[in-house]
């Protein structure tokens, strides 16, 4: 638990999301309302808010999973609760939500710890831009994508989507998702650079849960800092990058974790990484 | 028609390029000189900067097709009414001249509406820039791409080319591309992202016009805005990025088309667009 | 020669690289201590910052081939001659190290003209960077890449990876080559746009002298601002790009290059380059 904690007290219970730590530092954090096939609410965008900043000033994870439970991943905003609710909302309310689903994104890009997002079936509009934002996305061949945001009459630049998708899978791909809003199956999506890893059928929660265990094991602030830069550095110009970069490994090799490594490589025995 | 428009008069025929609107509010350029494989002149440039600035002000079309007739697209610059006549001109002549074709590719990105290029046989020079700044390359077997600038002694960068391709297709395959000016042909331009949309043999022009009617009967305030945000958000850093896709949205959940959508999906008959 | 070179001598002998320059203007830069995989040492780094910046200001090649001798191309920073002695480092000297690597990265993607790296076997770490910062990747079959820097407990954005490579492979393979470290084999790295141009077994130097001297024996001008605008366009918004590539046009307009294209074009013979 980080030093630099307050007043702010925990939140005793996640009511609109299943969150569960385990002890190896890892959160999993699972849309459970299969029925609905885990459609959001505003419940559960608030609670994926406000657990990433938690968990971020907490400094209490070392990697996060999010998941689907059910048939698919997330089929986005729920059509009664969400958007049939904003029809009755005044401007400034509507920006107001609007802002909340894209801090949830933010939260995601700029959270000290490697998200993973482990994919199945549907994930359609807002589900399919929180996998976007997360750092891995695990899949396996039921997977699908759909920024389908203009097939409800809205943009495709939602959340952030505008900004990230052509970064993942450059321009001409990313403006034939957001503009049309079609499916897009696990093969291309592959194809295209928007799955980190292809699983056998079913199998994509045990890979994801695999892969944030891999990196909660390992060097925590190494992994922090890289993504940290993967996010700084989309926005900035190389000369400056180049000089961040230069900081941030002078910074990590007076961390216990370099010198470990050298020691560990010295004695020939795999390293033991702190995360520090 | 728009409501913001003044003094200045519609132009009463496009000299220099063929250019039709139907019903749908489909606009089609067609670069019509086959004789010289669609080779670019002066008056095409202009033409093509006046009708896309006169389009973006009347609002008066929804989409548009930029397609070559005869054996390609468009072959670039003309050799002896360009590349010729450039070697008579001044230092200030030649700045405006390259900025003029800037300015096209800018307004071909800037528009309020998505361009569709129809792609068959080649697309040399200017011609594959202006294939390149178009939101949906829609592309035959037999279409291929020649950024061929250094090979007349010029700068890959042409017409904002140094800065789109690398965001199309990735830093490493732009550089080959740019300065090299090999020919890339479909299949390489499909694997790399270059194509949107790759037909059989003959259908790029009858699958392009598919396409932009599709996009013309859709939610097009919504389309305008996703390009409109592709095009910003590439310039902007992440926060920034999520703000302004928070605004967007709040501005077209008041619009018609959203609601229209739940009122739609809630008597499960189809959307009926309004564009607003 | 260029005329503003002043007094700084040229440097008489590289002692921690090979360095050729033939009589077509390509300098070949070989790193050669084959028996420790060609490691990096204090030494190279210095040599390669001070060689880059010595041939920019003297304009004196045209091309430059950065290679391996033996089994690979380039391990990384040696364990022994660099991670150990960081280790004994105070943070002055080790922002003054991380400086130095970033300003490596930096003279490659700066200098005036193409820089290929001719890769086999390994490129690790540092030494896939460096391959990463060349404008030319030609790889044979055996050719790895491996951003190992998570592996010693370092930031995976060392020397500018986490600028560069989400720029050439896009985000999401990025963060997965950046935070775990993984190696990834010839077939994938062309996959994902990390191999320029895949050659035979055993071939890729061979390849990479002959684009050297293809491009030393072309339009040198061309290339060289090609290279430029590629470089800097990656940090401008689209506006400016566009108005930096049109005086860059009409800058090499008035170059000999182009007319010279013209008239052998009008002669119907082959272009004699000059280079200006």
């Amino acid at each position: 638990m980080s030093p630099f904690t307050g007043s702010a007290p925990r939140t005793p219970e996640w009511r609109h999301l299943r969150v569960t730590v385990d002890e190896s530092g890892v959160a999993t954090v699972t849309f459970a309302r299969p029925e609905k096939l885990n459609a959001l609410t505003f419940g559960a965008y608030a609670d994926l808010r406000d657990l990433l900043a938690e968990l971020s000033r907490e400094k209490s994870v070392r990697a996060l999973v999010l998941a689907g439970e059910g048939r698919g991943f997330c089929s986005g905003g729920d059509v009664d609760e969400i958007i049939g609710a904003t029809l009755a909302m005044d401007t400034a309310q509507l920006l107001d939500f609007n802002r909340m689903t894209g801090q949830v994104v933010r939260a995601i890009r700029e959270c000290p710890f490697p998200v993973v997002a482990a994919l199945h079936g549907v994930a359609a509009g807002a589900g399919a831009v929180l996998a976007l934002a997360a750092d891995f996305r695990v899949a396996d061949p039921s997977a699908r994508f759909a920024f389908l945001f203009t097939k409800v009459g809205l943009s495709g630049g939602d959340m952030g989507a505008a900004y990230l998708l052509p970064r993942v899978v450059g321009l001409g791909h990313a403006t034939r998702l957001l503009m049309l809003g079609d499916t897009v199956r696990a093969p291309e999506a592959e194809r295209i650079g928007l799955i980190s890893e292809l699983t056998d059928e079913g199998r994509s929660d045990e890979a994801a849960q695999a892969l944030a265990h891999r990196l909660a094991e390992g060097p925590a602030l190494a992994y922090a800092q890289t993504k940290a830069l993967l996010t700084a550095e989309l926005d900035m110009p190389l000369a400056a990058a180049v000089e961040m970069d230069a900081a941030t490994q002078a910074l990590l090799m007076n961390g216990e974790d370099y010198a470990e490594f050298h020691a560990a490589f010295t004695a020939k025995r795999p390293p033991k990484w702190q995360g520090r």
